[in-house]
This record gives C-alpha cells, sequence and structure tokens, in this order.
C-alpha cells in the first residue's frame, strides 16, 4: 500500500492533468537540488528533515486543494517562501511531509495609492515592494532579512530597524486572506484602517508560523516615505554607556525613525570588509539613528536632541551631510550580519555558521541585559557581535561558530537560553521578532506560564485538527506533563 | 428544584462564609435598583435582559471563582464596569444571568515610568488614568465615551479622536491577565514592547466583546504628553469640502494628533449650550485638527500644511492663542454627543433617545459615505448630527429619535443598516470602534463572509464550550443556515 505523502502527490497529479486550466501551473518536485534546497531555512544549527517533496503553488486555489487533500491523508505542510526563517520554521520536522513552495505567488496584485495600502501575495519580497511602491512615495515599513517574503513575515511577525516608528508586522498588516487547514479559504478583515468588527483574525494568524493556516494574500499599510531625512552615529567607549544614551532618548519620547546599537565587535566585522582605511570606522561601540520628518527643521531637531542625549560621553559624532554619507554609515548595520564571519577568517580549513538569536526587554533592562550578555559570551569564550533595535530594547547576538566543533556549538547555545532566561527575570521575551519554531520551544512555557500554553494548545487543536500545519512548531502539541 | 442561578448564588455565598479572607469582599447583589441599573448599557435603543443577580468583584481571585462555578452550572455571565458600550455589550440577553461587576477592581497596580508602561485592572476609567499619570508626563491614549473603563475599552477595541496619531486599543495594551471560561487564569505576554513568542493571547481577547474571557489587568503602553500643541478650526460651506481636504491631509502623511469632521447640525446643537453669543460657532461643517509636537517649529510646521490643504474654499479658519482657546474649540467635539437632543428640545412632552453607530471606511471613500449618508438622513427624516474620527475614515450618526416612536426608531435602524452596507461596499467596516454586540449582529457575516464567522464559531466553541460568556453576542453560535 502506498503511503500517504504518495496517495496525496497521486491525488495532486490527478488534479494537474484532469483540470489543467485550473491546476495546470501546479508543480510536484522530487529532484534531488529542490529536496535538497527545501530541507533547511537560515537556522542551519537546527534539526530538519528533507522534505518528500516540494509542491510549487501558483494561486489561492492551489493551496485550498493541497492543504484539503493533505488534510484528509494528515500529511504535514510547511509553507516555503525565501527560507529566511531562523527558528526553524520553514523546515519539516517530519520527513513525511511536503513543502508547500509558495514564492511563485508573487503578485502585487493591487496598490491603493489613494488608501496607502496594497494587497499582495505571500511570495512578494520586502525588497522588491519598496523597489515596486518607489513610484508612489509611499512605503510598507517592515524590514527584516534582505531576503524575507511577505507570507514569512507574517508567519513569524517579523519587525526590523523601522519598528521604532512603524511598530511590528501587526501594526502594519490590515487584513489576510487565509487557507484553513480543511482548504477553507477566509478573508479576515476589510481594509479601513480601523475595525471593531468581530474577533481579531488578522492578528491570530500573525505571528502563528504556519501551524494555523497559510497566507495567501495580506493588505498592507503603506506609510509616506519621509522628504527629509539624515543619518546619525555617536559611538562610546563601552556598550553600557552606548544603552543609557539609548535608554535615555527612548524614554523622552524621541521620533527617531531607526535606533540601533551595533557593539565594538560588529564594527571590527565590518570593517574587514572596507578596503579604504580612510573609510573605515573606529571600533567603538556606536549608536546609529536616523532621523526624518517633513522638513529640514524636523530632522535638524531630531539631530539637536540625539546629540544633546549623548552628552559628554560620546568619543565621535558624525552626521551624514549627503546621501552617500548616510548610506556608508548606514552601510555598518546592513552588513552586520553578513561579515560576522570575517572575524575568525583567520582560522583556515574552519566552516562557520552563525547561529543568530533576540531577545527584547522592557527599556529600561537593556543595559542590564546588554552588559550581562557581553559578559557571557566572554566566558563561553565565543565570538559574538550585538547588534540591537535598540529602541525597541530587542538585540541579536551574532555567534560565530565552528559547524565541525559540536563543543563549541553547544556553548552558543547555553548562551542563547541563558540570554531568554535573563529576558524572562526582567518581564521581557525570548524572542523579539525570530519567533519560536523549534528553537525557542522549550522557553514559551517558562515566558507565558501554563495556562496560556494550554489556550495555544486549544486553538491549534480547534483549528488544525489533524496537525497537518507545520506540525512541531511554536509548541509540542501535548503538555510535557502529559508526554 | 433551584435554578441554576440560585446554585451559583448559593455557592458563592457559602464561599464567602466559609473563606471570608479570600472572599469577604466579594457581594452578591439582588435589590431592585442595584438590577435595574444593570440591566441595560448606553445602546438604549437595544433590547436586554435584567440579571437575576449582580456579583460584584474585589480580585482576580473573585473573577476565577465565579467563573468556575458559573461554568459547571452552565449559567451566563457578563461583565460590567461602566456600562458605555454602545451595541448592548454589557448587557445580558438571557434573564437567568448574572452581571459580574468589575466597576470596584480600579487599582493601577503599577506605573513603570521608566519603560513607558503600566498595569491597572479592569475597573478603571482612562479619564481617571489620565489623571493619575500626569505627574509622570506621560498618557494612555485611547479615548473613547467619557467613563469608559479599561476592561470594556479591551473588550470593543476602543479608540476615540487620537487613534489617528496612536492606533486603537489593539495597538495600545502590551498585555493582560484573563480568566477563562472554566476560571483558568492566563497571563498573554510580557513587557517588552516587541515579541514573536507564540500566538498573539493579547489580541484575540481585545476586540471579542468578553465572549472568550474576562480581563482582570492590563499593562497598557503609554505616551510622552507632546510639550506643544495647537487647536486649529476650519470651517466648510459643504460637508464634502471638508472631507476633501481631510483625505487630501491624509494622503500626504499628515502628522496631526487629532483630525475630526463635526458637521454643521452638530454646531447648531452644541451652540444651543453655549451663552455667550460672542462665543457660539458658525453654523458650518467643520474640521478640527490638533498640532502637535516637541518644539513650536513642529506645531507651527504642521499648522502650515493644515492651512495650505484647506485651499481657498475654507470659510472661517480658527487656531487657538493660547489653552483656554484651544480647549472651547475643542469643546466643540466634546460636546457633541451630549447636545444632540437639544436640536429637538422645542418638541416638549417628549422623551429623546440617541441611537448612535459608526462606521469606517478607507480615506479614499471618506466624501462618497458622508456625502451619502447625509442623504439618506435627509431622506428618512431624521435629525442626526454628523461627527468623524475623519482622519481615521471613521465617523458616528447621533440619530436623535422620539422614544415613543416605533416608526421613527424603525428608520433610525434601517439608515444605520444601509450605512453599514453602504461601508462594506467601500470595502470598509460596520463598526470602526463600537463593535457588534447585538446591535451589528446581522452584519457581521455580510462583512467578512461566512467562512470568517465559521472560525469565529469554533474559536469560540473551543474557548467556552458551555457559552456562558456573553452569550448571544457577536455572532449567534449556530450559523444562520443551522437554525
Amino acid at each position: 500500500m502506498s503511503t500517504a505523502v504518495e496517495q496525496l502527490l497521486t491525488a495532486l497529479a490527478a488534479h494537474v492533468q484532469t483540470k489543467p486550466a485550473e491546476f495546470g501551473s501546479l508543480r510536484i518536485r522530487t529532484d534531488d537540488a529542490t529536496l535538497r534546497r527545501h530541507s533547511r531555512d537560515k537556522s542551519y544549527h537546527h534539526e530538519s528533515q528533507r522534505p518528500r517533496a516540494v509542491v510549487a503553488v501558483a494561486s489561492e486555489a492551489h493551496v485550498s486543494l493541497v492543504l484539503s487533500l493533505a488534510n484528509a491523508l494528515k500529511v504535514p505542510v510547511v509553507a516555503y517562501a525565501a527560507g529566511t526563517s531562523l527558528e526553524a520554521q520553514a523546515t519539516l520536522i517530519d520527513h513525511n511531509g511536503i513543502i508547500l513552495d509558495v514564492s511563485e505567488m508573487d503578485n502585487v496584485v493591487a496598490v491603493h495609492e489613494q488608501d496607502l495600502d496594497c494587497v499582495v501575495e505571500p511570495g512578494v519580497g520586502w525588497g522588491e515592494l519598496r523597489e515596486h511602491l518607489k513610484p508612489t512615495g509611499l512605503f510598507f515599513p517592515p524590514d527584516p532579512g534582505a531576503a524575507a517574503c511577505i507570507g514569512g513575515m507574517c508567519g513569524t511577525n517579523c519587525s526590523g530597524t523601522l519598528a521604532f516608528r512603524y511598530g511590528t508586522m501587526k501594526d502594519n498588516v490590515l487584513s489576510l486572506r487565509v487557507v484553513l487547514a480543511d482548504g477553507t479559504v477566509i478573508k479576515t478583515r476589510n481594509r479601513a484602517v480601523k475595525s471593531s468588527a468581530g474577533y481579531d483574525l488578522t492578528r491570530l494568524f500573525i505571528g502563528s508560523e504556519g501551524t494555523l493556516g497559510i497566507v495567501t494574500q495580506a493588505t498592507l499599510r503603506l506609510r509616506r516615505i519621509p522628504t527629509h531625512s539624515s543619518v546619525v552615529i555617536a559611538q562610546f567607549p563601552t556598550l553600557s554607556a552606548s544603552a543609557i544614551v539609548v535608554q535615555r532618548l527612548v524614554q523622552s519620547g524621541a521620533p527617531f525613525l531607526r535606533l540601533e546599537i551595533i557593539d565594538d565587535l560588529c564594527i571590527k566585522a565590518v570593517n574587514t570588509e572596507i578596503e579604504d582605511p580612510a573609510r573605515k570606522f573606529a571600533e567603538l561601540t556606536t549608536i546609529m539613528a536616523e532621523c526624518a520628518g517633513g522638513s529640514h527643521d524636523a530632522v535638524l531637531e531630531q539631530l539637536a536632541s540625539f546629540k544633546q542625549a549623548c552628552g559628554d560621553g560620546v568619543m565621535n559624532l558624525t552626521v551624514a551631510t549627503n546621501e552617500e554619507e548616510a548610506e556608508h554609515l548606514w552601510s555598518l548595520r546592513k552588513r552586520a550580519y553578513f561579515s560576522a564571519t570575517a572575524l575568525r577568517q583567520h582560522e583556515v580549513d574552519k566552516k562557520f555558521t552563525v547561529v543568530v538569536t533576540d531577545v527584547a526587554v522592557p527599556i529600561s533592562r537593556l543595559v542590564d541585559i546588554l552588559v550581562a550578555t557581553k559578559k557571557m559570551i566572554a566566558e563561553a569564550q565565543l565570538v559574538s557581535p550585538i547588534v540591537a533595535h535598540a529602541g525597541d530594547g530587542n538585540f541579536h547576538c551574532l555567534m560565530v561558530v565552528d559547524d565541525n566543533d559540536p563543543a563549541e556549538i553547544e556553548r552558543a547555545t547555553t548562551v542563547r537560553d541563558k540570554m531568554a532566561l535573563l529576558a524572562l527575570q526582567m518581564e521581557g521575551t525570548c524572542t523579539g521578532e525570530h519567533g519560536i519554531g523549534i528553537g525557542k520551544i522549550h522557553l514559551l512555557e517558562k515566558e507565558l506560564g501554563h495556562g496560556a500554553m494550554q489556550l495555544m494548545r486549544t486553538l491549534k487543536k480547534a483549528l488544525d485538527p489533524n496537525n497537518i500545519l507545520n506540525p512541531g512548531k511554536v509548541f509540542h502539541l501535548e503538555s510535557p506533563s502529559k508526554l
């Protein structure tokens, strides 16, 4: 007898053949290269399984067909677009499942310029969308990893550097179309910016990491690109000195567009990629702020409040005087992730992986947790730059580990857990923007308690009784006491 | 045999007597005045039932006890604090139930000034909280009806005039403690401003109108009170002329604190309450904007953009030059609801009720729906001022009806429904901030479709299998086709 996955693929193939008008563009891929490519996302340090097939869909009807059949046959389905998730959200933990590739659903369906919104499919990348919207003078703020697509951005409730002014994905998505586990298609909301019409289905799906439904369309709230802006960096002798300034700025109600901290190690890494010695940055902990508003005066006002908050402790303070300089300063932040491994490039014949982790705390605790984390990294003898969406009390460690050194990887995951537990002690969260996936599944109950976890399980069981949607992510279906 | 409600009250009384330390302050009230006061909220035109008892609770443990017993006995429970809801959210539709009075749970539990948040109980009023916070220079933005309390504000996802800059309740609540139907207490989230830790339980409850759980504590995000502000009003010959200006302002990315429209009839009503003829307002449709920022220049810049957008069509433009003038201009908006009945004060020996309704549309459709609504009101021979949170595409009709004229009330509810259906045609919502309750229960499926409604029913059944929490609100438990 054939397995459930084989039955699913046979049934899908039959639909493709018998209804070519509707399903002709649905592709079932089982070649080695495709399966290999879809057996990992960006969270290299997590275990994941090779799928039995990758089903590439081109429409909502395709998604609905796949889910209705998979549900009947109880076959696990994981949605995948760019695969940029960092806690293994886009991978299978069960080999007997399929990847649903939504990357070809990449249409910008509508831009309602007069309403400041647009409608897009899940395979649209945010960078691509930003280019598409440029002529309108509008943009969609969330800016996570460069290649990320709207579908996954909904899944993890991503954010990025602009969340400081504009909020996270939850604050910028007006409405979703979602296919539920049994293939039913729903719309969560209409397009008005305000609504009190029933339960908040939109936010039920945002941050649910593909465990409750698959997003097939998102209506996004757009903002007008600020007409005036400038970037400023301020360098400090210590991480704590910089974090104290950020806390002060946030507490004063600072209106910056972005407010980031990049530590000395991170700058050292970025410097390795800069050839011109005159353009290298001093290797000191750095605050980077983007000031932006509707006039030159508004920008100057923000710059003045920034300088004032820096006080006497600042060592260098550089304001971009033109766009090219702003771009150069801003490149510091943009290169952080990609340059981290350069810190160990002198260790020849080794292959490095970056274990990325993030936590967030109430802003008054930012100094404490950053200092404690820096100490933990040193004690664990790890090489790990720190970059912070500091204005939101959120930061990342980019732990550069030797892929062939299990002991080092173990030390990195221990630091990751200790950071998270410290954040929880401070009434913070084990993840500000990367989500739970499988990487933080053991931390969520510590954060929210047994009651909240049981409620999440109740929701999951009600919406996906056969547990086909990204099973094994966010939480285990049975509580630990029952296992 | 005694009824379920009687058994519940007996069991509660036993707890009060046997565990006075824990439950001594729980009060069971069955006196006529209390029952009468709790058989209505502000939605006078809806049917509602007199409760069998009002149980006044003073702690989370009390709420948990009441729900666990009520759940076992299947007794309906409706939470009530100020009773300011407008679609009958705070009333029973089944006489055999109880009102859970949370108005005595009115503690400000903590103010975390350094984190810009505070923790409050559901019976705290937003006005009262604003006073409490004043010395810190912080405030909580949502500003619905004057007497509204945090519990109900969570229930309906309220907003108000400040939502234009700061968003609705969903955007301003960090975390909740909630008692579920069976008495379980959960915490939805920690205090960091950003989190991607699991399903969004906070927003599952916000807007659920007490049908999924009872809020016992809310952690609220606070903002710094702008240091500089000014109020400006601009008067126009027609409603459409004013709405076109608002659309233009919103589309340009206007940064105002508030952006309201008050129609000519509304001003006429407010004028009846102003004795000094010199202080009366010209009876023309009026835009009111509050400009606010971190400096005098920022305010002047907003004022300049406001004036420019008004163009040549403006008839009067008045900028407040001091706080007293700002207060006078702002009183226009604040008095709107309370002065509406004055429009019919010449009709002696009649008792008037205001049927309040609200809808919201994508901003480009604001002119169209306002003009159409004004026409509908005229055709139905109703007296109804219009006030709009115009910047959000959201507006209210305040239909002044003769309480003893069923035909007139019927015409009012017909206009209410036609407005809502028109908003839906424009991809808007049947309620921007008042919620569904029972008043718009027949409109929600038209807005979201059958699939979304079934999903809401699935959620309700999973969280409240005995249907004790505010039964009969938001939607009917069985879909119409099954009835």
